[in-house]
């Protein structure tokens, strides 16, 4: 006879492991079911190998903007000795998470889950029932459908190259491509972004993104703008790109980096009703699909927030205490999204061009901080800024940064915004001088 | 006849010329007095200048921890690019701050001011009047009496030395000390650092005290522990140093950093009834001396909090409040204190030794952060926190931080300390992942 549980996961990533590990602590019967990797993008394929190759870049970088100003010599990237330093964390992560999840005493099966009926599910054929089913399998490197599109190689396969081609080309300029290709030209490589037209990152403040790619030009990446890629042939030497319309490259590795897609098909969704649309599986504000018994959180599910590791684990959270006892709808803080280029573009709350639309309710301040302490010292090509005061409350509710600490000054602001503390109560604030967080009073 | 101003304020450092600036907006008539550099210790000799020297031992640092690990090659310090970079900073600094205050129209001489009666002072003989005066004139490095004593140079000087000498003797385990030696090590120089006793950086926790040390040993910094310094002699190739019990080491600049000593002679104080301490000119919770009239803000002050820079600012905004309306007596916030060595020790709030003392009312969370994805990135040689919860309420109310980045965790331990933050509030906020602050949900 099937098994039976309280509730079933899909999906072995934050989202699902979070959701998995809290409704054990509750005293629910659980079983989470992987189709591919425990653990799931981010520590396998994602953030945390990305983070671990940066490392090597920001500390290049660092020492490339100190050449003449205090140090003699820029390191070399070693990139096999990096890969094996991210393999050396990235290895342990699948059994690290299933043994995690065994010591909870939580079941897990591997293998592809498929909806039979509402509470129904096979796993490669093995039939179990939950009386709630969670689906948590997250989002894949979606693959523009081109002519020659199977010479595509993705994120996935870049996070894990044992060694640096000559030339790196990027398809798609979304932070996915700006984080590689920051990280294969510190490496070594000839690096070209393709973007179909003239306004990457766009969710990003245009003239922060200028000077971003402003600063990447200079460190050697070519922008090919406005070009709709339109075929990809093999060469006795490597690979050409094409638009068909004059534009012809030469390069050995192309990622796709034109966004990414949900994991919501090979499910079996259509049997048991749970609809889906382009961003995903739609959900109310209680994380409920179209099916009653049948949940959706993290990067597959259709919320109005960014596809983030810790909005995995705060939908995991949530969602745990309405399995519990059910509740309010979901709310969601402030969220800050970043570019792990170099350098790093940050953004937190109502950015500037919205605030543009209402200036009578907020004040715009933009920041050349570049000459300010903490850059000069660093000696920062470029620290910008952009905040966004309330001019009622005079709180800040909305920043994007431009620096080699944007991510640093982004946690602050939204510590500041999500805790609303006014520049009087930062005043009172003693910190540690002189750091990022000693310059938020001059944010204001 | 002597000019009158409704307040002169002595010094022209952080505390007397935000002192200055605030009285200056609220209509008052200022005159502000300097005897040396304008701007004081902390943009001239202190903070700022050192660390902008830190900054090229941080990006070495990084580089070197990466050997092996991903990047090839260390940069070497270049000292006179450095100090150029320093001086760049802090020669604009006098200047810089004397415009600022003439731009804001308030009064400066430049001289050493002498108290003649309560309300009024000469300044190198010009007299004149004002109804409050406010001292600021903050702290310089104490020298140690012994024999040869004058062959000792100072912070300052090492802040400003044209070369790097091959042997440098720091006299004295305090921050200054030690953040010293760090960068001296780091261009080059074979350091010994001299302790009287086996403790240095008393105030520190002693575990992570001990592991500092070992982590600068392992960098080649020696510790003289234990030593008595008696003696310095000048030798035909350097210095010799002796406690006249056997220890004896050459070396070819003596720094004593041996603590620092308030500027509170010279003034006059006996003229007008203030009275002084071993830690300065002592004052009542509104920060007002034995005469009534009188003030004493930042370094100079005997105040309950540790002499830094943001507490000069934090001192002379609550008393431009005072001189305006008097009100309630001073309180302040928890405060961060650092060691800007490698790796930085940092520390805020309620210490491990003192809950220790209390354990139904504190929980002390000893972690060993080395491995964390964090630290595991920058592959840090070490990583440790202690961390302090209240028990009842679940806050944390104190930490200690060893890292690369313990000003940076220290900074949002302060916020969490003093805004109070639990660790559902915590989870609540959504920050960059994986970054030092996505952690800070670990360390309740």
């Amino acid at each position: 006879m099937a098994k039976q549980y309280d509730v079933i996961v899909i999906g072995g990533g934050p989202a699902g492991t979070a959701m998995a590990s809290g409704l054990k602590a509750q005293g629910k019967s659980v079983l989470i079911v992987e189709a591919d990797l425990w653990g799931g993008t981010c520590p396998n394929r994602g953030c945390d190998p990305k983070k671990i190759l940066l490392s090597a870049v920001e500390a290049k970088q660092a020492a490339t903007n100190l050449q003449s100003h205090g140090l003699a010599g820029i390191p070399k990237v070693d990139w096999p000795a990096l890969m094996a330093t991210k393999r050396g964390y990235t290895n342990g992560i699948n059994d690290g998470t299933l043994n995690g999840l065994q010591a909870q005493k939580i079941e897990t099966i591997h293998g592809q889950a498929y909806f039979q009926t509402d509470g129904q599910l096979t796993v490669d054929g093995e039939v179990v029932n939950g009386t709630d089913i969670v689906i948590a399998t997250g989002q894949r490197p979606a693959i523009l459908p081109i002519k020659g599109h199977e010479y595509f190689k993705t994120s996935t396969d870049f996070l894990d190259l044992d060694a640096m081609p000559k030339r790196v080309t990027f398809v798609g300029g979304g932070y996915v491509g700006f984080e590689l290709a920051t990280i294969a030209r510190a490496a070594g490589a000839e690096v070209h972004l393709i973007h179909h037209n003239d306004r990457p990152l766009k969710e990003f403040d245009p003239e922060l993104v200028k000077a971003l790619m402003a600063n990447l030009t200079t460190q050697g990446v070519t922008f090919d703008l406005d070009v709709d890629l339109k075929q990809i042939t093999k060469t006795a030497t490597g690979l050409t790109l094409s638009d068909g319309q004059g534009f012809k490259l030469d390069t050995d590795l192309v990622i796709c980096s034109a966004g990414r897609l949900p994991n919501d098909d090979h499910l079996g969704l259509e049997n048991v009703g749970v609809t889906v649309g382009r961003h995903g599986i739609q959900v109310n504000d209680h994380l409920q699909t179209a099916a009653a018994h049948i949940y959706a959180i993290g990067d597959v599910s259709d919320t109005p927030v960014p596809k983030l590791t810790p909005l995995a684990g705060y939908e995991a959270r949530y969602l745990v205490g309405e399995l519990v006892k059910s509740g309010a709808a979901i709310t969601y803080p402030v969220v800050p999204t970043q570019v792990y280029a170099s350098p790093k573009l940050a953004k937190v709350g109502v950015t500037a061009v919205q605030a543009a639309k209402a200036p009578t309710k907020y004040r715009i301040s933009s920041l050349d901080m570049t000459k300010w302490f903490t850059y000069y010292r660093l000696q920062t090509p470029q620290a910008l800024a952009k905040v966004v005061v309330d001019r009622q409350s005079g709180l800040i509710v909305g920043a994007s940064c431009l620096s080699e600490i944007a991510d640093e000054m982004i946690n602050y602001l939204t510590l500041l915004i999500q805790k609303q503390i006014s520049l009087s109560e930062m005043q009172k604030l003693v910190v540690a001088y002189p750091t990022p967080a000693s310059d938020l009073q001059y944010l204001y």
